[in-house]
């Protein structure tokens, strides 16, 4: 019955990778807890560079080259 | 001053759903809690297939066709 | 497959209340969206007076009695 | 350490007033906290007017001139 | 820089689970996305069973055995 | 009507501090994005460090002096 939010930066994830965070996680409840995995709700939201602070400043800052 | 988030798959919900959902939830805590519906704030999220899990694996896996 | 989550401030909310909340949001998801009820999570926090904020003010502020 | 999510009505914030916020809330949990900025994370989500709802109805709904 | 909320029942989690929770979901963004780990924050929430509902019912009615 | 939620680590934030974070963050929005405060709300989670997960390990584990 675990319910797990993953937040990332929008950077082109793959299908391929969502699937293995998804199931990667699942497992991990399984393992960890004993959770039943059929129950077990992942949701990955893509976050925006503009929109994903840290430091004070913006990842899209963060990510610019310093002159 | 409830504050209620709806995360549903992102399928096409029609924005007269969402307005039943934001209408009948505000509703349901007048109704059971007595909470004042003016300040009472409903978030609807939709959701990739790609990126919600259940059971390990994508919404967008378990809606495919099994052969 | 619906989740949601309710936050209402720590005010002895019942365990009837919490009931037909969780009963009455998972029933308006199926007869507005046909969403399957057996898959719909419903999380219900309880947040202290002290922690949510309301125009600038925390709820224990704003319900102490004007003099 | 702390982490803070926004969620606003998507309105055509821009760039820099998501920087602004996202400086001026680290800011604050440094002022009023102590806390390190340097781990402070902030997430900001802009959410569709049809997808808001505040006194049971949508934000849409509320802005449309009354007749 | 990812960010990962867990939501499991309070159902006497130990500190070692939650270690093994918080270790494994941060290996694993580093092992599936390449995400750095100093950088990576895991919230877990606790979730009393009076206060999270699945197919319409609260988990403590679900736990009750059926006569 | 922005919603703001800020966790932070439950060490013993005094009611007057969560009443400057609430005004502030109210304020900062007012300013930066001329939203109105009277709808505004600020929800405050505190979390124990064993559930605060940072680097792939609990806040208690980082605060331990190391030999």
């Amino acid at each position: 019955m675990p319910f797990v939010n993953i937040k990332i930066t929008r950077d082109g994830a793959t299908t391929e990778q969502k699937r293995q965070l998804i199931a990667g996680v699942t497992q991990l409840l399984v393992d960890v807890m004993g959770k039943n995995p059929a129950t077990t709700t992942v949701i990955i939201d893509e976050v925006d560079t503009d929109n994903w602070g840290m430091g004070g400043e913006s990842v899209t800052e963060l990510r610019k080259p310093k002159s």
